[in-house]
């Protein structure tokens, strides 16, 4: 059954960029059509943080008024490689390593989006048997201009840097991928608004209704200053402890607290304009953070884990040691020898030293005393050693 | 047997427009490399002209040296069509349409070209296997910049002419072939240079030896303005009749003479010298120009058949009627019912009288005299009726 009432305000335009064409997607919504949403995504990687978060939301809103999500797993594209290297004369992921990363992302990808109204495809149902005429009828559809036009493309090209004929050709698969599933809607950065005008105008090409494009905005990392991205550090992963999560949350700057909420919280809009005020009247940042820590991990784990991760995080703020003022400590995550670490960090003279302190109950991990020197540390792990020592172990 | 005596001036120059790398390119031919010549002809079309005749000796005399020729029958793009034009969503031509067009090809391109030293290859061989990450693989090495210096596409790229995406992808492909068959050199004209070259670099880029290119020059056409081509009408066929041949060499322009002499006869350098210097001293070319169609002709035909053409000739011209006064009169060649054509010419009054005339064996084509009214016509005959009235009839 279709639903056909909702808040226009809450579904076209809190957490999202750009939807286009509006007035279309509006009038397709009240006739009551069951729309195919498209989400991609590339099993090179196989991590979702918050940042990604702000679209899977949105796809499980559409969801809830009975809308199916086609996700397309771009196991193809991917065994290609990526075009700007060097690396395009070999597959860089064998097929069992994007296999691998498609289930691993799917686990994360599922606890946000409903399952049970969502499709899975591989671009290798219909890119494994593309011919060369395939690729000719595609390539004969779109100029060298429109390409030109990209933002990226047109800067790139004037400031003399290559552009591989490769490059021209991938916005013209994805936008073959609409085709194939027919979509309704493709969701996407605001990064990716010419590849998703390029599907809207290949499907009306070969006489398909053209799909509506939803744009969701980027949301700025953990530092304050670029969009999150894994490689950047920045970010949060939906699959990081509870603890880390908190953490990290608490460590976000303030001026971005009020987008965070926005984009990755139910919190009612009338409830944001509250906050809203709140903070201009001076109000200490501090319980929003928590509160919006706590949404958060609500929603990747239930209420007690917030409430847990919460407790964990006063703990050691009563302590004095806000985590702000915990030094950090590069390791690589993964079962370690504590007693090494704490050498290394600074935090005993000794292994030996380490050691006695472990077998006194003296050391912790995330709130957790350790009693054998290997231990699993994930990144953004917080060690005490004794009463007021405290690393954070960071990747 | 490789001989590596030869004329470089002779082999290199006479009837060669750019040689790419000439130095290069002598050092193997000294070497005594047997180097694969090839040739890509798209049998859309199926017809050679005087034009394509440079090329095709150019490719007999390396033959002689025991250079073996590499003909791409180009079946495979020829069923994709034109990409510059709408046709690209389907083939516009079929496999057997494709096949019949190779075929007379052939016929006419070993009346030039020696067949025991010819190596046939169709691209379906590669190219109708060729997948979406071949395509890529081939597109990732090479950029949007590099295309767009190529003259034509800047021209169109500046006047804000449509390019597809199709039209950089063709180059490509035409240098795949010469990997495929490891082609030593490349035979083009000059307007080719560009894609000749990208053969060369693609070569280079997987490790083969890049091929020497070889362009010859353009043929102007009998109306002396644009290059030879079939659809301007300004060409000679070579199975055209040697009457018709030699009809056509007659009307060549004057100031062409000596290129057709360099270009499509063996007449050697020092001959040709002499005749430079007969035409700047004043003489009649009329002389001249009957020697260089006798020469076409014996190429193409035989030496007598030369000499009929050339006599057949001589007959019109005793008659007072040179073939530039003749008039034309439009007809599609083939079995034509002569007294239709005659009365529609203006010839005769009627039907009746034209039948008359031909039963009075006053009606003579290409100098047989005709007896019945239906008769094959080809494009360039001279149709005589009675004394002093002819009429060439063209298509």
């Amino acid at each position: 059954m279709m639903q056909n009432n909702f808040d226009f305000n809450h579904l076209l335009r809190r957490g999202v960029a750009e939807v286009i064409v509006e007035e279309e997607f509006i009038a397709r919504l009240k006739n009551g059509d069951k729309l195919r949403l498209k989400e991609g995504f590339d099993p090179s990687s196989s991590d979702i943080h918050l940042g990604h978060m702000v679209g899977l939301r949105k796809l499980r809103q559409f969801q809830e008024l009975g809308h199916e999500v086609v996700l397309i797993v771009g196991d193809w594209t991917a065994q290609i490689g990526d075009p700007t290297g060097q690396s395009v004369t070999r597959p860089v992921l064998s097929y069992e390593q994007v296999k691998s990363n498609a289930e691993t992302y799917m686990q994360q990808f599922f606890k946000i989006v409903d399952r049970s109204r969502t499709e899975v495809r591989w671009q290798s149902e219909w890119f494994g048997e593309f011919s060369l005429a395939d690729v000719l009828k595609l390539t004969g559809r779109f100029t060298i201009a429109q390409f030109l036009a990209r933002e990226d493309f047109n800067k790139r090209f004037t400031a003399g840097k290559p552009i591989t004929l490769t490059e021209f050709i991938y916005p013209l698969l994805q936008a073959y991928d609409s085709v194939q599933i027919q979509a309704g809607v493709e969701f996407g950065g605001t990064d990716q608004k010419f590849n998703l005008l390029v599907g809207r105008e290949l499907q009306g090409m070969v006489g398909q209704q053209p799909q509506q494009v939803l744009m969701t905005p980027l949301l700025v990392g953990t530092d304050g200053a670029h969009k999150m991205s894994k490689s950047l550090g920045n970010y949060i992963g939906i699959t990081e402890a509870p603890a880390q999560i908190f953490g990290k949350v608490m460590s976000v700057p303030d001026n971005l607290l009020m987008d965070y909420f926005t984009l990755v919280t139910d919190v009612p809009d009338a409830e944001l304009a509250e906050f809203r005020t709140e903070i201009e009247n001076g109000a200490n940042p501090m319980a929003l953070k928590k509160r919006l820590a706590r949404e958060i991990i609500s929603q990747l784990y239930d209420k007690s884990a917030a409430t847990a991760a919460e407790d964990n995080f006063v703990r050691i703020v009563q302590n004095k040691e806000t985590p702000a003022e915990i030094p950090e400590f590069r390791i690589i995550p993964g079962t370690l020898s504590i007693p090494g670490v704490m050498l290394d960090a600074g935090l005993v003279k000794s292994k030996g030293e380490a050691m006695r302190l472990i077998q006194q109950g003296g050391v912790e991990i995330d709130g957790n005393k350790i009693t054998e020197p290997n231990y699993p540390v994930a990144n953004g792990a917080v060690l005490k050693a004794g009463k007021r020592r405290y690393v954070m172990l960071v990747e």
